[in-house]
């Protein structure tokens, strides 16, 4: 992990108004995550309904030991763990930092409670603050740089905070909802359909250097590409029923051969969260079950899905160079978190719906950048050792923080994965 | 099941002092359930750390859905159900109730709430209140046998609670206890190393009609026994110790196929809970990690483990009826739930500790008594359905209430289990 | 394995007539194998359709071992093995000689040929041969014993080998015969349907020590036994049909629990080999594909089913003791191998079918006898150590040797087996 | 699938002359693979080792079950199929022709034997010379298309005929050779260590047009390149074992995270068929046990293995992009399986070893080309619905023929996979 919002700026001197401004980023994280958690039962917090997901509880955690292990017990001097089980407890999985607690097993882990989790949180935020604080001026380059990926470290768990209960409240035949009260985006529309023309050529893709971005975003780079178009708004519930209506879920010829064993095997006839109760189609969200609104972009596919679909609609996904060109000039605004609904809503006239509302699969695997080196030592493993398998999603989701998406974000799953907010653009050659 | 206190005593007019007497006994039944929980924080009530074991959260709905099942939907008029789905949430097995939520997957119920749960079950209790105190005479006698098996079923999970929350604590790192207040058995001891010898001929088993049994424990029938003799005592962990350090773990000769290959798959070295830290044997127990304790009873070893340790030591394990002989006339008195040790105690001098300590292992396969016949209903499938693949275990453990073991009294479990609490007793031919 | 026929009449000096006949009755049990394999392609001999079952090759090689390894390498002088490697490949479950290569990776070992096999064979048919003429004296009667015992071990495997055959082939879409040559049983009848009645009482059962015996058929001992009656045929196909058109498959209150999941798991609908071709039931035969003969007794049922349908048919099955006190006057005589159909007949008039046509499942778990001891060294692993988790079966089959069966034979499967040619007959209280 | 040496050259009038070199390009592809079954015993023609791998007997079938299905079936009036049934049991993976028989089953088909293979080659052979001879002139453009694409598609199976024979063998503790009278390549060597350095910039790959390419070769297209160097010939099982001495298999550090997974999972510690021998390293060939030679080329790595020892080294895998860029003008040449070795040779001075020896892992995931579209019809499944998940791989090897390799065939596996002759070229940035 390199962060880029850099090496200039974090070297100089710290001015004490340096150090407030990130005490509040870091105070303004964690409170986050702790509202996250408000509308849960104490019940919910140990869930874990399939190995992928974490329970809430071991996300609260695992975001606190990341502060303790990456800066009090290197910074702090005279810093007293918690527990120090803890290291072993809530690693993810840096191998060099040591051994980790199985992930499959993560909803096994009673102990500690969710009290005992909030004073673990607590100790660090106390220790944490006084580091802020204290820190020699020579290593707080590094201390905030530190800071600064923690927080951001801390968003990406917000997110798979609200992805896995999701999921973890959805196997219950009780269908429970996380939040009742939440609003229903019953607003109309669709938006444009058309296309986006882009003509081929030479482009620089990656980050370009200005405030934070995770390693794997860079290094910016020059790539050439076909002349190409992009769908003027996301792939909608409506359309996607045609292809299921079409028989897209029974017939081979629209599926990878790989996509075609998992669905078969899984028994896939609609994405995740949808069920067909006399005749009409629900689905599941977090406000618990609603029907299923066609103006809403299609959420919860697989790539497999998304790239079945494309095919059939006579189209295919978009590359990631592709989508970042178009949209690396496009400000930041979308359905994302803090607009409420946490759920997808139908385009408003003139949104491209380039950020927010649902994660866009691309064709892309993710892979580094030419010249990519992942850092030095454990934080090395927060990227890097990912670039296999896996496919780019680009342009944040509902459940995406505002302030941490960006044009060159890469977010990566496996192509059979559905419980993430993720759905689909076309794109066509030109 | 067939209730055999019965249908005499229960046909009469029932006087006020039986629907009394009925009464309290569902209350205190019912009270005991929640004083186990009592120990535990609201995390630990939805662990479930293998198929095999349920949800403390579980024990106490499925004990409460039984009593609205069999008594309250059928017999009392007007009854309203807590919530419908409750009927397929915590049915366990009996089909002819209906489907049953998929019992590796109860961990996954984070609702009900704990409070939920405490709530159904007050609900239930004042309904079966009100159904003890006004039900019709004629149905009276059908009710009260039913009460009182319902008694008996919650007796039972209450057992299964500490069995199961045993083990559901035990995967924890942290290890943490169920009650660390528990006492120690300090006291020395061993008991008698002698036999007990037996000459054959006919002799009769099952129960004999007083009080309450279940169904399995019937026909009372005549068998044909040879000369034996049964150890004086429960085999301990120093001789099982002496059986590990001989190579019991590493050598086949004296293992059943089946029990190898399981040994080997599952790598077992030693009893369940138990562990080497720097060359000394611990064990976790409900009141944390122990030391091995020589004079203790062996416990948590499965069928398997049992009969290879009875072959090395050059004996074998009774048969159910070789046991219910010997023990029929003694009084049921020993280490039961009820001396609050939850573990078991080195035998005192002259206790043959045939109640209570561990369940024993015998060499008997679990299967209908001459002329059996399950009741008629969902009820039948109470015991009768699982009469194959199990061996039975006799006489009771630590967490065994002391009102619910006797002499004619059969449990059953598969020869790998090893989460009950289950030991061994040698016998021999004579 | 302790060999009956025995001390006594092998202690004497062995006269040359005495080794004479062991060598006829060597050389007939090996060229009977061998008359087996004669229908097959060489491409057959490998097939291994699933872990249970074994190539065709490696029985023929597995019995070769056994005299290899039990006779000729303790035994005779100078004997030069015929391949150091075959201790491993061919052991199959002897702990105690060493090693075994995994039995579900048996259909893997193209080599040795089946050309090489039979080499082997006649290695070790000359060594045994001049042993058999060579043997000193003092070891006579341990060599005799011994002998007989691979021979009986060489029947046992020339009925798997047509039991693993037919599996074998089943799976083949093309369906292949093993042998399209065998005459059909077209023959109608189905036998008297009534009942024998057998009064209660001690009985004794167990191989009286006449002829040989395995050791499970011993010791010889007493039972106490209820009144009871056991049919007077086997239950047909006929029968069983009515029992699936009644919806037995679908409904589990006829089910060990066990036994339903199992059921649910593997999808049976009817028994194995059992297929539904426009509406017509026909089943797979060592002769191919045959419409199902109502009249035939019923084949290939697990244990489970044969529990369902006699439940389902308000009976029960018979337990070993109430079967051989039946049987042991009866005349061995019936549908065995030499009859030449390889496949279950219609019962004629008067034929209680004891013998051959299908082994008969018991409700007796297989246990040992009381006083039971295995014999010493790696020969007490031949029947000891599976005396766990099956059931016994009784009377022989259609592909069982004739001089193989009696009355005190106890054959054991899993419950869930149906590979074997197992059918049952039902028992009653009286 | 397209063809691209095609519509121009096949559409005009065939002369007598296209058909017979057509007809003999057949007859050699059929042959060949004919040959390379020669050195087998019958008992090895239907090994299976693992699920990915077909038996040799299958590879046979379905290549002439190709030429039946893709021209008998739609060019030939009259044509009568061989077996109805084969169209089930031989077809791969081809949904639009029809469902087939599972794949990890095939080696459970001993019928049709291996006799009735060849007559089955036979019966389409001269069913297929007959086409050739009397095709009418509108159908000989396509005609000659699937031929060629026919007798390429024997081709990649002859390849994979000993890839796969390779594995079937290796599992038998006897380890058979398929041939023991394989050339040792004794020459010691080793090659230029260096590098080839190419300067970055605007590059066009893919097939250019000329001779035949599948379809995945296509389009040709520009691609931008950074600078960078290919290393001057392939790894060493000299330089492999260093890491593997260095603790390569048990260091994390270098390893993807799926990669290091897998690697615990299988327990590797070696390439495949690596075994130690008393300290020393063996490896299994088609010629049997062998001493490891430093000198060869390392092979049977997985793509895991090859990135984990180049970011061991210091280096990355080459893009195929780069590897196609620097190879595209050197000549087909190297150690191929004319070569006649059937394993890898050590570099001779001044080969880069482009061709033969080991197929090259990239970095670079299986992908369509921008403008890729699969041909429509069955053929379509050749190559396209594969694009996911695997890596691609580049060169050929010592079992590839030499008139089937170029320099931009693309092939790809499963990052997991180990059984092909697969090895690796370092790469660095400049």
């Amino acid at each position: 992990m390199t962060i880029r919002r850099g090496a200039t700026q974090f070297s100089e001197t710290a001015p004490a108004s340096l150090r407030a401004r990130l005490a509040t980023e870091y105070a303004t994280a964690r409170r986050a995550s702790e509202a996250l958690a408000q509308p849960l039962a104490v019940d919910d917090y140990g869930l874990q309904a399939m190995p992928e997901v974490s329970p809430a509880k071991w996300h609260l955690a695992h975001t606190t030991w990341f502060f303790e292990t990456f800066l009090l017990k290197p910074y702090r001097t005279g810093y007293q763990v918690f527990n120090p089980q803890f290291e072993y407890l809530f690693n993810s999985y840096y191998n060099q930092v040591g051994a980790q607690f199985p992930r499959p097993r993560r909803g096994l882990l009673s102990r500690p409670t969710v009290e005992e989790v909030f004073q673990y949180r607590a100790h660090v935020d106390a220790a944490l603050a006084a580091l802020l604080a204290d820190a020699p001026e020579p290593q707080w380059p590094e201390i905030a740089a530190r800071v600064t990926l923690g927080c951001q470290h801390e968003e990406q768990h917000q997110e798979l905070f609200l992805t896995d209960i999701k999921y973890n409240l959805s196997v219950n035949p009780l269908q429970p909802a996380y939040r009742a009260d939440l609003p229903s985006s019953a607003r109309d529309g669709g938006g444009a359909s058309g296309w986006i023309e882009q003509p081929g050529g030479i482009q620089e893709i990656g980050h370009d250097g200005a405030g934070f971005a995770f390693d794997n975003e860079g290094p910016r780079h020059r790539v050439l590409l076909p002349d190409y178009a992009l769908a003027a708004r996301l792939v909608t519930n409506g359309e996607y029923l045609a292809f299921i209506e079409a028989g897209g879920y029974r017939n081979p010829e629209f599926w990878l051969a790989d996509g075609w064993r998992v669905a078969q095997e899984c028994g896939w006839q609609a994405p995740l969260y949808w069920q067909q109760v006399d005749g009409r189609w629900r689905l599941f969200t977090l406000a618990g079950l609603r029907p299923v609104n066609e103006q809403e972009p299609v959420c919860h596919v697989s790539f497999y899905e998304a790239d079945a679909y494309a095919r059939w609609a006579g189209a295919r996904l978009p590359t990631e160079t592709e989508w970042e060109t178009l949209v690396r000039r496009a400000a930041v605004r979308g359905n994302l978190r803090e607009s409420g609904y946490l759920h997808p809503c139908p385009a408003r006239d003139g949104s491209a719906q380039w950020f927010g509302d649902v994660w866009e699969w691309t064709a892309s695997s993710y892979a580094p950048y030419p010249g990519y080196r992942p850092p030095a030592g454990a934080l090395g493993e927060y990227n890097g050792k990912f670039m296999v398998n896996q496919m780019v999603l680009r342009g944040g989701s509902c459940v995406t923080p505002a302030g941490h998406i960006r044009s060159s974000y890469r977010n990566f799953f496996y192509p059979a994965d559905r419980w993430q907010f993720s759905g689909l653009r076309l794109a066509q050659d030109r």
